[in-house]
Formats: C-alpha cells, sequence, structure tokens
C-alpha cells in the first residue's frame, strides 16, 4: 500500500470510526448475534489475489458491528468501562504508522523516554508517594500482568534470589482478600505456586474491605507451618463492589513480616486524580508496587496499564536475559532504561504515545472532570436506587460502581431482572455475588454517559422489576 | 473530543502517517539521540488545562522521529523486521475505534470470531498441518508468551494435573537447542522452574540445527536422574542464524518419551506462505503447539503472534479461572471460545483486525510476492559478500537473514565494523556470535526495501572495511 493509498483509506477509515461514535446511542449496547454467526459471514479462506479492501467498510458494518459489545456505548454499565477516546486513538494510530519496536533503548530512545516521563506524569497526576516518583514506571498490557510481575519479584526476593537459577522450592504463600481478582489465583498459578497457595483473607462483612488482622494471622500460621509469605496482593476498588483494603494497616503488617505489597488499583487508582479521592493513596507508602488500568477510567484504550515498583532492580534482577544478539552499547552503559527487562515478554510497541495524547488534550482539569461525572452519574443512580423500596444498595460505593438487588427476593429474581433488562438491547449491566447473593452491578465511566442515560436505564429497571 | 474534532485531528494524523512513510528513505535509520535527550524535551508534569494537542504533529517531527529507530525504514537490517504496512494500521485504527475488550465471547463476539477465522486463514496460507485447523489459534503480544503458555500447558500435562493446584513439585526439565531464544529460559523461569531447568542441546557445527541424538540423551539422563522431561522447543529460523531444527526426528523422540513439543518460527515460520518454504513444515504433524509473528515478517504491526495448539482444552485446563463476575450464558453453553483462559492476562484488544485488513489487502498471492522478494535481497546480499575474498558467510540462509564477517580478522575489527556502519545512520546491522565468532547479521524484510538498498548497503560496508 502506497503512501497516497494509505491516505485515501485513512481518511475513509477516520470517518467510519467517527460516524460509529455518532450511531453508538442507537445501537444496542450488546449485539444479538448468536455463536457462530460472525464467522459464518467470512469466507473460509484468505483471497488467493488481494481485493485492496474494497467493501471493507461495508464489511464492519454488515459483519462486525452487530457482533461487537458497544464497550463505548454511553450505557454499558457493563465489568468496568473500559475506556477510550479521541486523543487515545490519534496516539495509537501514529504508534502503529511509527512501527517501533521498543524492546530495549537502543530499539526505540523515544518510545522508552516519552514512557518513563508519561508514568511519571501519572505519577504526579494521582498523587503517589515519593517512593513511585522518578522512573520508577512502566506500561504492561493489563493488570493481570502486572501482578504476574509483582508475584515474580516477590518470589525472587523472598527466596535470596534462589528463585532465579533454582525455581520455586519449598513452599511460598500469596495473601490478599476474599474480594481479591482472580488473577491474583492466576499469577500464583502460572508462576508455579499452584492455586493453593493463595491465602484468601476474611473481609469486614460490611465494608467487605480485608481484615489486617485477619492478615496477620494467616501469615503467622504459614510461618509457624514452614511456609514462606511472600506477597499480598492489597485492593483499593474490588472487581465486585469497589471495596478498599486498609492500606495503612496492611503495609505495617508486610513491614514487619518482609512481605512484598503489591497494590492493585486497576480500576479505581485513576480517581486520585482528584483531590478528594487522595485518600485512596493511604498507606501507598508503604508499597513495594502499585499498579492501575488508565485503559479503564481514564480515557486512555486498552492495552495500558500502569506499574510502578518502589526499586525498579527488584524487576530487573528476577527478569533479565542477555543473549548476545541483545547486547548494545546504550545497554552497556548503564544509562539507559531497557524495558524488556521489566515484563515478560522480549517486544513492546510505542503505548506511551497514547498517554502523552490523552493528557495533553484533557490536561488534569479535564481528566478529574470525567472521574467526577462517572462518580456524580453513580451517586444519581444509587440515590435512586435507595428512593425505591423494592430494591436495596448492598455495598459502599464511592466510584463509579452501584451494587443492587431486589430487596427480599432471591437469586433467580434477581437473575431474571438482570436477563431481561439486557435483553432490551438498551442498556448492559453485570452481575456479582455479594455475602453470597446475586447482585447487579451498574459500572458508571464512558466519556458519553449522560444523565438521560442514568435515569432511562433506571426507569427500564423500574419498569421490569 | 467530539467525533468531528477527531475528524480533523484524525485526518492530520493519516497525513502525518504517511508523510513519514514518504520521508523515511531519507531519515537516518537509527536516530543519534543520547540518553535523556528526548525525555528532556517533555514538560515535568502534565498540564493543567488540556492544550487540544495544538502542536502535537510538530512535537511528534522535533521530539519523536529524532530518537526513533525506524524500524520500517528500507535499510533498517537490524533484529528481525518487524514489518508494519498500511492495511495493518488500518485494521488497528479501526481497532482502536471500536474499543472492544474480547476477554470472552459475550464481551466481544466479533472480536473472538474474527480472530478464530483469522488463524484459520493463517493456517491455510501457511500450509499447517490438520492438527492446527478448525478454531485451534489464538493470537497472543509475543512469541516470548506463546513460548510461556506452551511451558504452562505441558507443566500442566506433565504433572498430570496436579500443577494446577500444587504448583511445581519436583524436577521437570526443558530443552532446546544452544541457538534457542532467551525467551525460552525466560519462560522457564518465569514458570517457576529455574534457568537450571532448561537443557541447552548441542546443535550440529555446520547447520546449527539441534542434534536430535544430543536431545535423546539428555532426556534419558533426566529421566534416570528422576527428573521429568515436560517440554521441548524446537526452533524453525534461530534468532542468531535461522536455523532449522530437524523436526520430525525431535518430534519422534518427543513422541516416545510423552514430551510436549513446542514450535518456535517467530521469524521464519511465515516463509511457509510459499510453497517453495513448505519443507519448514515438515515434522508439524508431530507437534502440540505451533507459533510465528505476523509481527515480524508478514506484513502485521506489532503486536501479533500467532499460536496454534493441537488441543486447546490443554490450555484452558491449565489456565482457566472463573470468578462470578464473569460468569455469562454463552460461556455456561460450552458453545462459545473465551479467549482469556487460553492467556495470562484477561483483557485483550481486537487485534484480528489487522490480519484481516492485511490478508485482505496483500491476498496469498501478495503475501508471497513480500516473503519472496525478501529471500531474493538477502540470497544476493550472500552472494556479494561470497564473491568478496576478504569476507564470508558464516551460516546457511535459507530466508532473509544473512550472517557475515571480515574473514581472518578478529571479534575487535568485525565489531569496529559494525559500528562504522551503523554511525553513518545509512542502515542498520545487528551483530551476534557463531561459533563462539563475532559475526554480522543483515535481516532483510521491511516491504519497502528494493535492490538499490542492498547494493547501496554492501558498498558502504566494503568500503568501511
Amino acid at each position: 500500500m502506497t503512501p497516497d493509498e494509505f491516505r485515501e483509506l485513512g481518511h475513509a477509515a477516520v470517518e467510519w470510526v467517527a460516524r460509529y461514535w455518532e450511531r453508538l446511542p442507537e445501537l444496542p449496547v450488546a449485539g444479538s448475534v448468536r455463536p457462530g454467526d460472525v464467522a459464518a459471514e467470512l469466507p473460509g479462506a484468505p483471497p488467493d489475489k488481494g481485493d485492496r479492501l474494497e467493501g471493507i467498510f461495508t464489511d464492519l458494518d454488515d459483519v462486525v458491528v452487530p457482533g461487537t459489545t458497544h464497550w463505548q456505548h454511553p450505557a454499558h454499565f457493563a465489568y468496568f468501562p473500559a475506556n477510550t477516546s479521541g486523543p487515545s486513538v490519534l496516539g495509537d494510530l501514529i504508534g502503529a504508522g511509527l512501527g517501533t519496536q521498543g524492546m530495549m533503548w537502543a530499539t526505540g530512545p523515544a518510545c522508552t523516554e516519552v514512557e518513563t516521563v508519561m508514568l511519571d506524569w501519572l505519577a504526579d497526576l494521582l498523587g503517589l508517594p515519593e517512593r513511585f516518583r522518578g522512573g520508577k514506571g512502566v506500561i504492561q498490557d493489563s493488570a493481570s500482568s502486572a501482578t504476574f510481575i509483582a508475584t515474580l519479584a516477590a518470589l525472587h526476593r523472598a527466596s535470596g534470589g534462589a528463585w532465579r537459577t533454582d525455581g520455586v522450592r519449598g513452599s511460598f504463600a500469596v495473601y490478599t482478600s476474599s474480594q481479591g481478582h482472580s488473577s491474583i489465583e492466576k499469577a500464583a498459578r502460572v508462576a508455579g505456586l499452584g492455586d493453593k497457595a493463595v491465602r484468601s483473607i476474611e473481609v469486614d462483612p460490611s465494608s467487605l474491605a480485608m481484615r489486617p488482622e485477619a492478615l496477620r494471622a494467616a501469615i503467622e500460621a504459614d510461618r509457624a507451618a514452614g511456609v514462606v509469605p511472600a506477597l499480598v496482593v492489597a485492593t483499593i476498588g474490588t472487581t465486585s463492589t469497589t471495596a478498599v483494603d486498609p492500606l495503612p494497616a496492611i503495609g505495617a503488617i508486610c513491614r514487619e513480616f518482609g512481605v512484598w505489597l503489591h497494590v492493585d488499583a486497576a480500576y479505581a487508582g485513576a480517581a486520585a486524580a482528584c483531590p478528594e479521592f487522595r485518600w485512596i493513596n493511604d498507606g501507598l507508602d508503604l508499597a513495594d508496587s502499585y499498579c492501575f488500568d488508565p485503559h479503564k477510567w481514564l480515557l486512555t484504550g486498552f492495552d495500558c496499564d500502569a506499574l510502578w515498583v518502589a526499586d525498579p532492580a527488584d524487576l530487573t534482577r528476577a527478569l533479565s536475559v542477555l543473549p548476545e544478539f541483545l547486547r548494545n552499547a546504550a545497554s552497556e552503559s548503564g544509562t539507559v532504561v531497557d524495558y524488556r527487562d521489566w515484563q515478560v515478554p522480549l517486544g513492546r510497541r510505542f503505548r506511551a504515545l497514547k498517554l502523552w495524547f490523552v493528557l495533553r488534550w484533557y490536561g488534569v482539569e479535564g481528566i478529574r472532570a470525567h472521574i467526577r461525572d462517572g462518580v456524580a452519574l453513580a451517586q444519581r443512580f444509587a440515590a435512586a436506587v435507595r428512593a425505591d423500596d423494592r430494591f436495596e444498595v448492598v455495598a459502599p460505593h464511592p466510584f463509579g460502581l452501584v451494587c443492587f438487588r431486589l430487596r427480599g427476593e432471591d437469586d433467580a429474581a434477581n437473575e431474571t431482572l438482570l436477563r431481561r433488562i439486557n435483553e432490551t438491547g438498551r442498556c448492559l449491566l453485570t452481575h456479582t455475588k455479594v455475602r453470597g447473593q446475586y447482585v447487579l452491578r451498574l459500572a458508571v465511566g464512558a466519556p458519553s454517559t449522560r444523565t438521560d442515560h442514568i435515569d432511562a436505564t433506571w426507569k427500564l429497571i423500574q419498569e421490569t422489576a
């Protein structure tokens, strides 16, 4: 494809995306396709001769859009938001055009240094403690990978460095609350600890936050049994209900026992952009690593998880490999960062561009306005739920997520309610279980969501109930 | 950013990318920035008020471009190619605009099914054996991650399923040739086996391919010592020299001893698009998993590794997790694929779009022409090297990579030659060590590379020598 051919199709693609965003409010939030419907629309083999993308935009309209769950829809209230935005898409477009493979500083100086600076900008935006400032950050694909990296660094440290050469020898334990994300179990498993290594720590039944005294008891029991406590994962904003674990108390315990503390703020971390939410960082100066996902609530398209470590040498000591074909003068000078040693894969693309574009376009004020909009809409929804006796709000909701259910009804009734709401295609909510009960989750956060989307969704829920 | 604002800036971004591609041949291949130069050009904190991206294209020209190693430059002969192309960038642009998070079928039916079909298209393109056809493929970020996934599935199988719950208990070994990629060591390490678990199998000194009898001896020695042979990684096209391991013999040994065989064809796998290179697939019907990187030599921007497994249940049995908040009717029907259980991270973006765009634009014939161009240019270069008595070609070069050195000169002389060539900015080559000697690597593969780039580079090398 020549640059001129790219210009022509590129302008059409930009127009297609803009038009897609304009049409979004009219589309059903989740497609109504059945399994196999999309695949059936595609030929069984690649074309012999190129078709020069003739008809591609029609195919996108006819095959892809009907088969898409529209995460950017203003009434997509499922899971957590997976924001994207115009500036993010532009940053990705430039990055794709550059085609940089920034595995090392030498293979992408700008790719590396813009990333270092953007992670410092984010640390500034969120008011992170000093220990995470000044080149301590790196982009991972997701919070799952950040947790995995933290697990590896923790194992390396807990084993006195033997892990790197000898592997997992003896028993190690990982601690998280019963509300911790499934990626913590997965990280422990793929790190070779097995699911059994994960201790599910009891939560306070009201706040759903980890009980520090239960953490202490579990650590002490493991030590007494000859198990090495390697890692605690505390959560700021759990996936089920956005519960906030008490970091100061958890951090003190980790210090006392020499356990790596990783803080997973995948969704809620973005809220700290607003001074009124800075309290979520309390105790973060006791953490060894911290992550949140700009690709959730910070207007940056997937994938973009921001991970900070207090001592990046903990990562490089655990993860570095140095085959001859990657040796280069810049790396050996010791004056550059090679992010390949801060992650599991070798290659990496120029994801910092989209952060740069987003932070420039919106500025700190624009980001704060976006977070505050989401929170205000969620509080509006929660107030409406509370005002209707048929419903109850089942957990604290300081951010953009509200968990609620039909009061006094069984799980089946709530499940039916959710199914019927979603079947309308006018909104999409998901569910979880809280204290053993089936509850509905409404997560606000798309930049296009407005008061009328919230009110219309609440009306639909009331009528369906 | 409104759709109209996006249109305006989007058209400017498309123009910037097209213009960048047009300017590439005139740019020095590697920037001449020193460590810290790029970071010094950026403000220390994000702006309070958004700047609406004013001046962003000037900043890209002034800050990013000079700090970029231009992987898409026609004279970028370093490492392996990391192709991108117009259609790939368009596919990424559409994917970024959709903002789909396709962790499960339910959250992205089209994202999932287009991926399944594209992996079948690729299997067709490459002539992969039947065991990898019909929904056996998945996109990973990189071959590193594919190797890691294969390691995990192999451990699960070798442990009789105990690995998932109990972790790494006892001793397991991983085998690869002394020319295997560093990601194999890294995969073993992060899987909790430790670097010591990796057996570096001797190669034939001429072909640099794994010696099957040495593999057999290593497996037998481990078994005798109570170590469980878990995984063999054979390579089609090693990173140093593109050596091709003898799959039929290696596969037979893996069958005999019940060891998982993963085949890493990260770079060279793309060559099988051409019938004259189908021989690289010989023995692949004995493999449990296979991967290659469309983001290397198949015109598809990073990241896009294609991984196939003969039995996808090997992945889901090892990797599945099911928290309540991800339960959904489609998954429970058993009729859909949830790719989250085929990888380590949970989230995923719509990477199949770029494959669809690339395969449609070029067609099978266009892909073949691209591969053949790269091979022909490499052979032209090798012939030129051979015709000059001062140089020697040090390894077989069936694909697009040529390894060569100054004949009879020591490592320092060759290292100096490489440094001086690269300092001109007119081309970029890298190095490796072959049989203990420092050698230069010239890897062809960018779609814009033409005969005159090869000839000019060879002339520069001759003059510098």
